[in-house]
C-alpha cells in the first residue's frame, strides 16, 4: 500500500518534497554504487530540525524505513536507498556559524568539511578532520560514520571534536545532546554514541564543533623505499619517536597510477613512499624532518626530500589524495578501510599483496600508516563478471585478513551495507547482542536506515 | 533473606571475599561522605574479570544491587554502598602493561592514574588526563567518570585517551569493546558509552589507553586581578588567541585558604589569580607567555610572574592543587563542578559569590578556567545544623544557576547520587527518557550501582 504523499506534503514547506522519479534517480546511490540499491518513494530534501521531524513522524506511522543521507559520498553504502523508503537528504541544511570567543562552530549537517575549515579559518581556527573527500563529503555524514583523514595521526578523528549534537529520534521526538561545554559529564555519553551510528539511531540535524588554533605550515617530507617492510618499519620507527601531523604509505601500484595521471617524477620502480608532515612550530618542525629522514635512511630508504616550503609540500599531498581519481581511470573500484594495530602493518600489506596475486586482480594499497589504517583500492572491471567476482571475494578476504590480525573491518568508512555481513566475525555475538539492544532500544519500530550497520 | 555468600565465596579466590563488617567499612563511603550510604552484604575484592563476572552472576541471580568502585575518591557519591549491596572493589586489578610501538597503555581499573602516568614516563610517553586528586584516584573511577584535570583546556579528557575497554554486562557476560586500534568504525560507538557511564551499565576491568610523547617542561605564569571580572576577561582573551596547556583561577577565598597554609606569598587581597601554563617547544613557549603577559596587563592585572624553570612553575600549580586540602582544614566541604560555555564564566563566579552572601556562607571557587568548568568548594560546620542545612541549598542553588547560564551540572565529577536530584532539570525529559531507555536496554534488572545518575 503506498502512503499519502500529499499528508506528508502538506506538513512540508513548498520544494521539499521530491517524487518525480527522474530527480529521486540521484538519491538512490552513494559513492558506493551499491548495485542492490532500492527505489524511494520519495525524497526529503529537508530545510529544517521541523522537516526532518515531519517526515520521521510520517514515516513512523506508515511503518516506512528511512535512509538519511549527507552528501552521498560514503564509501560502505550506508546511504543506499531501499525499495519504498523515505530519503531524508540533509544537503540544504548547510549553515555554518562559527564563535571565535569559544572557538566552537555550529553546523548544519550537509555542510561541506571544506566549509567548515573555511569558515574556522576565517576566525583563525581549524578544524582538523580531513577525509580526502573533505571537500565534497558532509560534516553530517562525517559525524554518522565518525570520519577520519589524514591529519588524525595527530588531531584524533571526529568524534574527538564533536561536543553537541542536535537528532530527531525514531518517534519524531528532537533532542539535544551536549551543547557548546568542553567539559560535561551529565548523564550517559549519548552525544558520543550518536557519532559513528550511521543514521541507524537517529538523523542528526545540527552539529556543535571543537575548534582549535590554526595549524601552523608544516614542513613535509617524502622518501621511497625498495622494499615495502623497509617502509612500515620505518612507520614504527616514527611513531615510537614522535607524533607528526601526517604520516601517509603509497605502494607501487598507487605510485604509479598517480604519475601517469600527474607525471610528477616519482619513481615508479619504488615498492613504498612515505609522505610525512610536521606542524610543529619553526625551527621545530625542520628538526623533526630532520629526525624522521635520519630514521628513513636508517632504513634504507631509496630517496628521501624534504621541504618547509608549504606550497611544495602540498604537491606531495595532493599526490597522495590523487590515488583514489587516478586508479578511477582504471577501473571500477572496491575501496577498502580496514586497520591493524601498529606492528601488524606490514603484514596487513604484504597479505592484502598476496590476496590480489591469488585472485588475479590489482589492488592498491595507501594507508593512514600512522594508524594503522589502509585503504585497500580493489581495481576491476565492472563489465567483465568473472573479475566482478574475483574482486568481490577479494574484497571480503581483505576484511578476513584484517580480523585475524587483530584489526577493524573498518576504521573510518563505516559499515553501512557493504561490510555489514562481517560485522559479527569482528564483533563476536556478545558484542553484536549488545550493539542490537541499543539499536532496539532507540529504534524499536526499527525504521532508521535498516540494513545498514546490523 | 540473606542471599548464600558461601555459594559466592566457593567461586571466587581465597581472600576475595570480604563479609566482616568492620573491615567492610571502609567500603560504604567514596569522598562525597553521603550521610545515607547503605550497609554492603560483601565486598569482593576482584583480582581478575572472572571475580567480577562472578560477583555479578551472583548478584544478578540473587537480585542483589551492585556497587562497582575504584579508589572511592569519587566526589558525587557513584560509589557509596546500598543497604544489602554487594560492593565490587577494583582496587587489587592495578597492573599497567605499556606498549611504546603503538603508544599504548593496558590498564587495570584498580590502577592509580598517577601509576598509569609513571608507568608511560619510564617509555618517554605521557597519559595527560590529570585529575586534582591523580595520585590517588584510580583510572577505572577516571573512565566510569570521564574525568577532567587541568590539562583538559588543551589535552582533553578521559574519553579522549580510551582505545578499548573489557566490561563486565549486569548479566555477567564480559566484552571486549574497541581495542589497540587509533581508528575502528565499525559497529556503535560502544566504548565512548561506557565511558562516564559511573557504574550504571557495566563494570570495567581492562581499559586499553592512548598515549602521547612526553610533555615538554611548560613556562608558567601567575598574575593577580582586583578584579574577578578583568580575571574572567582575561580568560576568554587567552582562549580565543591560543591555547595554552592550563589555564586555571583561584578566587579571593581560595587564594587566602592556600596562603593560609603554605605562607607563599600569595597576595591575600587579589580578587582572583590565574596559573597559565604552556608548553609550546622552547621559545615558542615563552613567547606564548609573554603574549599572555601582554593580555593580563590589558586587563589590568596587579601583578604578572612568569618563570621558565619547570620547579617554580611547579610551586605555583601545587598552590592550585592545594585549594582544596587547605579549605578542608576549615570545615567539612560540598565540592561542586558546575560548568558554563566560556563567555558565562564571570556570570556564573558572580552569582556564586551571590548564593554565598545570601545564605551567609563560604564558598571558595577554584575552576579550570579554560574549560568553563568551576569548582566552587562550599565550607561548612558538619556540627551546625543550621549550617548544614545552608550548605546544602546552596550546593543546589549552584548547580540551578548553571542550568540558567546554559551550562551542566557536572564537568568532570559525574552526577553519582549527590547530584542526581537535577540531572532532570539539566537534561530535559526527552533526553532524560533516552538515558533510561539505554540503561534497561543493557541492565533490566536493574542491578548496576542503582539510584546513581538516574
Amino acid at each position: 500500500m503506498t502512503p499519502d504523499l500529499d499528508e506528508l506534503a502538506g506538513q512540508l514547506p513548498d520544494g521539499v518534497l521530491l517524487v518525480d522519479p527522474d530527480r529521486m534517480d540521484a538519491y538512490r546511490w552513494d559513492r558506493a554504487n551499491d548495485p542492490d540499491a532500492g527505489v524511494p518513494v520519495a525524497v526529503v530534501r529537508a530545510t529544517s530540525t521541523e522537516d526532518v521531524q515531519a517526515a520521521v513522524r510520517f514515516a513512523a506511522r506508515h511503518g516506512l524505513p528511512i535512509v538519511p543521507r549527507g552528501a552521498g559520498t560514503g564509501l560502505s553504502g550506508g546511504a543506499s536507498a531501499l525499495d519504498g523508503c523515505l530519503v531524508v537528504s540533509m544537503e540544504r541544511m548547510r549553515a555554518v556559524d562559527v564563535d571565535p570567543v569559544t572557538r566552537m562552530a555550529v553546523a548544519g549537517p550537509g555542510a561541506m568539511n571544506a566549509e567548515v575549515k573555511a569558515a574556522a579559518a576565517e576566525h583563525g581556527l581549524w578544524y582538523p578532520p580531513d577525509p580526502s573527500s573533505y571537500e565534497i563529503c558532509s560534516i553530517g555524514g562525517n559525524v554518522a560514520t565518525n570520519a577520519g583523514g589524514l591529519c588524525c595521526v595527530k588531531y584524533g578523528v571526529t568524534t574527538d571534536y564533536v561536543l553537541g549534537l542536535t537528532v530527531v529520534l525514531a518517534d519524531g521526538t528532537a533532542v539535544e545532546l551536549g551543547g557548546p561545554r568542553l567539559k560535561d559529564a551529565a548523564g550517559l555519553s549519548l552525544t558520543k554514541l550518536f557519532v559513528g551510528s550511521e543514521g541507524t539511531l537517529g538523523i542528526i540535524t545540527s552539529v556543535v564543533l571543537r575548534l582549535v588554533p590554526a595549524q601552523r605550515p608544516p614542513c613535509t617530507l617524502v622518501a621511497t623505499f625498495a622494499s615495502l617492510d623497509d617502509a612500515t618499519q620505518t612507520v614504527l620507527d616514527i611513531t615510537r619517536r614522535m607524533r607528526p601531523a601526517m604520516l601517509e604509505l603509497m605502494d607501487h601500484a598507487s605510485i604509479n597510477a598517480v604519475e601517469d595521471v600527474t607525471s610528477m617524477g616519482l619513481d615508479r620502480g619504488a615498492a613504498a613512499m612515505l609522505v610525512v608532515q610536521s606542524d610543529e612550530p619553526s625551527t621545530h618542525g625542520a628538526a623533526e624532518i630532520a629526525e624522521v629522514t635520519a630514521i628513513c635512511e636508517a632504513n634504507r630508504s631509496t630517496e628521501v626530500f624534504s621541504t618547509d616550503d608549504a606550497e611544495t609540500g602540498t604537491a606531495f599531498v595532493v599526490a597522495r589524495r590523487m590515488v583514489i581519481p587516478a586508479l578511477e581511470q582504471k577501473g571500477s573500484l572496491l575501496l577498502e578501510d580496514v586497520g591493524v594495530p601498529l606492528p601488524e602493518l606490514g603484514a596487513l600489506v604484504r597479505g592484502i599483496a598476496a590476496i590480489a596475486e591469488q585472485h588475479d586482480i590489482t589492488i592498491a594499497v595507501i594507508a593512514h600508516a600512522g594508524d594503522g589504517n589502509t585503504h585497500p583500492l580493489i581495481v576491476f572491471d565492472a563489465t567483465d563478471h568473472g573479475e566482478v567476482a574475483r574482486a568481490r571475494t577479494a574484497y571480503g578476504e581483505v576484511m578476513d585478513l584484517a580480523i585475524r590480525l587483530d584489526g577493524t573491518i573498518t576504521g573510518e568508512h563505516g559499515v553501512g551495507r557493504l561490510k555489514k555481513d562481517w560485522l559479527p566475525a569482528y564483533l563476536g555475538p556478545d558484542v553484536m547482542d549488545l550493539n542490537r539492544r541499543v539499536k532496539a532500544a532507540l529504534d524499536p519500530q526499527g525504521i532508521l536506515n535498516p540494513g545498514a550497520v546490523l
